[in-house]
């Protein structure tokens, strides 16, 4: 469910956060040659690995891509349908057929189909029921497919009301607030918002919040349309019938299956009846096109559009309100518990068994998922199609390697979630990091968000993965177009000493959205997510077909082998290495800076000063002088067991232990940032330092529960938050210490 | 021909130049109370000034308002007809029912009227001939008026030229740039542009530069249209058929009359030839509305438009400049040497006759020119009726008080720059400012531009003078406005102590576009402008008429009633005062601004070093001294008279002479300012602080030569420029080392 989370962290603008400790990781790494060892090998190891890793990337082949893509696509593969179903038998198949043990994992989850297809009609000043379908275009002949579900939004419930309509700009708090400044009241009413600036799961629980009675959500032209370019089948830009389906579950408070929060949905274990269930809205919610869109918009009265409410349609923007325009909003769901399937594939580890490197990725999809997931699906099994083939050729990872084909991420990451829960103890004592890829391919840009213990790692790998479009490796393509993206320096009235852009592309924080979140959020597992992004606006609708990737996402499918390739380097270094390359100093940085940035807000609202700056202060420079200590000892181990070889030492024993050591604690770390109780009044997100926020749900809100009380200017709970993180980043302290010695 | 212009400073974000000189000021003058003496009076000529001053603004009406617009606004009257002849005859007997002596100025000058309607017409993909003509509108009579101008830019030559489209966004040289980058040339097409974010002869300018053969340039309805708000008659913003006319004069190279650029035009001047005119495009130029555009735009073929590109019109904007798209332009133009009128009325001083304070405005319209100009003409006829009030009532000004209603400041701001440079030396000698006032009201909001000198001057006339819309004065109403327009610094990252916002509202720098640049920028007058703005999406159109003012511009006629009452107390404060209230010191803190900011282009360019700075920087730092000094020496002689007075002593005229030497010291630093050698290439302009930049032509480009040489990266004429600028800056210190003694 991923794609507009990029957009979203650059829209937000809050992805300076990340800059400066992003920047000297870069710029440290700036003098490394590459003929040094791998981090973390030693030169024995790093000349077996390159040679390992250049196998493997000589594998992955764009017709094969095709082929899978072509395989998985063929249907629409809702999650709980038999068509979905077969997609997993395939991949299971397929990786079985690579010689690699896979096995089907089901679960039994709230699943809600619509029973009709929604009504949405214009009640005054003119009745006119609107189509809210996508039309079929010839030239795909997917879009077509009888099968393609109905345009709705995921754990909508059913509804019927009929009110006057309310155009709400993103429906956010500040969209609410400038309404009521201008006399508008949403209570009601039905509320008609925008796709774009938080998950949509958001706007849901804020039309709530503000008493509405329906919710309509359509994709502006300017946003998602023909404002950003040609539209499909011109081009790839979402055309005027298309609507966005998606999910509405409160994914910012809870993923996974509704009637089982933070259990297992297996056999045995006790289901909430559906009027305990919380996190799920309560009025119905609907996505309709922009070409319905306006059918509701260009009538309504009211005062014309605060600053920036104005969208791309061609005429100016009311914001309605009045009983001028009523709309009718009925939805029809059929809410039952059904089977989903999870594929989970295992390459066992040959020296460390009981460590684990994890891949995943989710293989349902709205319609044909094309994009979203299944360019991503295809690089994995064409990542596990290279692995097969290493291991044939004697290939034998140190750490395994788990595979993960996720179902049910589109309703709300429900296969990774009651997967994670099922398997929570073990995976906190043996996962080493969790490499998600949602969706691998919508174009040629290459982008990335992760705990920054692994940025190093990342754009190591980047540089050794070439960009297929040019002469350049993926982490030059990706450094220049962020140097192209930059703002000009003129235009920002910066401060700087000469024309040359000094910046680096950044890799992201992790908010919500897509797989990583049971893994990083719940257990404190190293993550992180990444793909190729581009011109891309079919996202969750029926036009996000073969079609359209062959014709404009990645004709060659080049980039779904670079993605493959990319992909299974992070996950082989970290598998093979024999000190693992998680580096905290990153990480040190970046909560500092995070900690920097909170502390403005708090110094503009006079609410410093409230809680105990000095604790935190001293508590991330222990953690920072901790790491720097760390990666010390782990470079010199590395380097010992090294030299002890060489020397056939019996000292290399020991070293062998220490590195152990070393490992155990780097990977326990970020289990060390979570709170077993848990963010205030979201108790299933565990982690001190990353979560969505709670008003935007797909982009990360850093130091969640102390920027939360920042932002609600409570000064209690600011107090009380800081002192969790405090003590989170001293157990993460603690847990570096036992790596000493 | 003003109101793009306030928008556009704050659009192309330099505005930020003069802030910091600007908060000192407004901080350093919060403390003051209203019962001070005002600045420059003694208390007992404090006293009278309030009194006559709460005189004359209890005289303006909205009746009499409303009547002056309605008689200037009966027929359109473009400069040099016979409408045009009436609307100054009407001035000039007004005025002169009111008291006041006002006689007619003619000049002869060139001014081409369109022969006929010019053609737009597709020729490929399909043949069509554009409207090119705004529609009535039944429910403003005027806009049926057959006498209404056809849509034309005035100076574009006759030309007739069929080729191929290219759109080049608002025609600016990175627009240029970015389609080079696409690989499309404009060489022999012609380039469709929109209005915005420069002066439209620019645009001319750079097409022709770039090897345009003809130039159509469209209101998009992004920037001035249905994105904006509803369209006329529902709302005040342009609809679809309506189209912008106006000059394309090389305004940034000179103003004034082509045939005699640097002279008077009247009898007796030699003029140049045609062939020998510079300043005036050779391609033809023709604007048309956003309906008629959607015609051209539309089947553009080429690549989708870069960044920045795309407007609002319902379609992904291509660039064309492929063969698909091909376009007839024939421009018919008649130009012949026509009279045109100013009315020069004028008030002499009491004590000091030979000291001029100018009140000017334009008169002629492209269309009814309701809101540009004559809101500002109702404006000024008010303020003369209020002044022919006063002096029945025996007030007899200090200075004299000239009033001018300019001629052809449409087509290049012929009848100001004809009337200076015909009374040069007079000017030079006897100008205590130059009040300008284009716009005076397109609704309630105030803003105003002027030299720093005039900064306090005007604020404390703001706070004088009540906003007819709240309980507010015009400070308050505007200072209020400016915070909330602030740009919320959480989206900022800015660093500040507190959610207390300091900054204040910031009276802009002049660039041009209006009546002020000669007086200012070729003599050297400290010069303002300001008015009242709002949503004014009639500008230059058959719309801008007195339906449109009564039912969306000031339906009340408050707003010229307000404007009327801040420009004569204004007026009457440089008028009045004993001391002159213009203040350098502001000045030199706005200049190290400006400087420090270009040094932050230098250093980021790398060509700082290669000039003088530390000249520079003592020059400033004299400046700034002397500024202090005489400022002080001001007030003290002024207190001193009062003493003398009450004491009556023989030492009074002593403090008389001084504070003499010290007015005609505050009024001559503006003259030191400019250089007879005039700028780089332009050497109409003289200002060495002050011009219109040259890709702006309304904004002002501060340091102009300076600027200009940074920004070309030429190190020699960087040299030069600030060589100049300090020779400049010296000059203006030694003549207020004349205050001293």
């Amino acid at each position: 469910m991923k794609n507009v989370r990029i957009l979203l962290v650059l829209a937000l603008g809050f992805a300076f956060l990340s800059s400066q400790a992003n920047l000297r990781s870069v710029l440290s790494q700036s003098s490394a040659t590459p003929a040094a060892n791998l981090d973390g090998f030693t030169s024995e190891g790093s000349a077996m690995e390159r040679r390992w890793e250049e196998d493997f990337r000589g594998v992955p082949a764009p017709d094969s891509a095709r082929e899978h893509l072509r395989r998985l696509t063929a249907e629409p593969h809702v999650a709980g349908t038999k068509e979905d179903y077969a997609t997993a038998v395939y991949v299971r198949d397929q990786i079985r057929g690579y010689g690699i043990p896979s096995e089907l994992k089901e679960y039994e989850v709230l699943l809600p189909y619509p029973k009709q297809p929604s009504v949405v009609e214009l009640i005054a000043p003119r009745r006119e029921r609107l189509t809210v379908r996508e039309t079929a275009i010839p030239e795909d002949p997917s879009s077509s497919n009888p099968k393609i579900i109905p345009l709705f939004n995921g754990y909508s419930p059913s509804g019927d009301v009929t009110a006057p309509l309310v155009y709400v700009n993103y429906g956010l708090p500040p969209d609410y607030e400038a309404l009521k400044k201008l006399g508008i009241d949403v209570k009601g009413k039905i509320a008609i918002a925008r796709y774009g600036n938080s998950f949509r799961g958001v706007k849901a629980k804020v039309a709530e919040d503000n008493g509405a009675v329906g919710l309509i959500i359509y994709s502006d032209p300017a946003d998602d349309g023909y404002m950003q370019g040609d539209v499909y089948p011109k081009g790839p830009w979402r055309p005027a019938s298309s609507a966005q389906r998606g999910s509405v579950q409160f994914l910012f408070q809870a993923p996974g299956d509704p009637l089982t929060p933070g259990k297992p949905a297996i056999p045995g274990v006790p289901r909430l009846k559906m009027e305990e269930v919380t996190g799920l809205p309560r009025i119905p919610v609907q996505p309709i096109s922009y070409g319905d869109a306006r059918q509701l918009l260009e009538p309504l009265r009211g005062p014309v559009r605060p600053k920036g409410f104005q969208g791309g349609l061609p005429f100016a923007y009311h914001v309605g309100g009045t009983d001028y325009v009523r709309v009718h909003l009925k939805t029809q769901m059929d809410y039952q518990v059904r089977k989903i399937w999870d594929v989970i594939s295992r390459i066992d580890g040959d020296e460390e068994k009981d460590r684990w490197v994890i891949m995943g990725n989710h293989r349902d999809a709205w319609t044909f998922g094309a994009v979203d997931p299944n360019s991503g699906t295809t690089a994995m099994l064409e990542a596990a199609r290279a692995f097969g083939s290493l291991l044939k050729k004697g290939w034998k990872p140190r750490r395994t390697i788990v595979l993960c084909s996720w179902d049910g991420e589109e309703y709300g990451l429900l296969g990774s979630t009651e997967w994670a829960e099922e398997n929570a103890d073990e995976l906190k004592e043996k996962a080493v990091a969790y490499l998600n890829v949602d969706v691998a391919v919508s174009g040629p840009n290459f982008g990335a968000s992760s705990v920054p213990s692994m940025w190093r790692l990342i754009r190591a790998a980047t540089r050794d993965v070439k960009d297929p479009k040019t002469s350049l490796t993926v982490y030059q393509q990706w450094q220049e177009r962020a140097r192209e993206q930059q703002p000009d320096p003129e235009l920002t009235n910066a401060e700087a000493g000469s024309d040359t852009r000094t910046a680096e592309a950044r890799i992201e924080a992790l908010g919500s959205g897509s797989d990583f979140t049971p893994f990083l959020q719940h257990l404190g597992i190293p993550a992180s997510d990444m793909g190729f992004g581009g011109d891309y606006g079919v996202y969750h609708s029926a036009y996000d077909s073969f079609y359209w990737m062959s014709h404009f996402g990645d004709p060659t499918f080049a980039y779904h082998v670079t993605a493959a390739r990319l992909w299974g380097t992070i996950a082989m270094r970290l598998a093979d290495a024999a000190g693992l390359p998680l580096d905290y100093r990153d990480y040190a940085a970046q909560v500092r800076d995070f900690f920097n940035e909170s502390m403005k807000t708090a110094r503009r609202r006079n609410l410093a000063g409230a809680f105990d700056e000095k604790a935190m202060t001293e508590a991330m420079q222990h953690f920072a002088d901790e790491a720097e200590r760390v990666e010390k000892a782990r470079q010199d181990t590395v380097a010992e067991i090294e030299r002890t070889r060489v020397e056939a030492s019996d000292r290399q024993p020991l070293a062998v232990a220490r590195l152990r050591r070393i490992n155990d604690a780097l990977l326990a770390v970020e289990r060390a940032f979570t709170d077993e109780r848990g963010l205030r009044g979201r108790t299933w997100y565990t982690h001190e330092i990353y979560a969505p926020g709670t008003y935007t749900g797909y982009a990360a809100q850093p130091l969640p529960d102390f920027r939360q009380a920042l932002d609600d200017r409570n000064t209690s709970n600011a107090r009380d938050a800081l002192a969790r993180i405090v003590e989170a980043i001293n157990r993460g302290t603690v847990v570096l210490r036992k790596a000493r010695d």
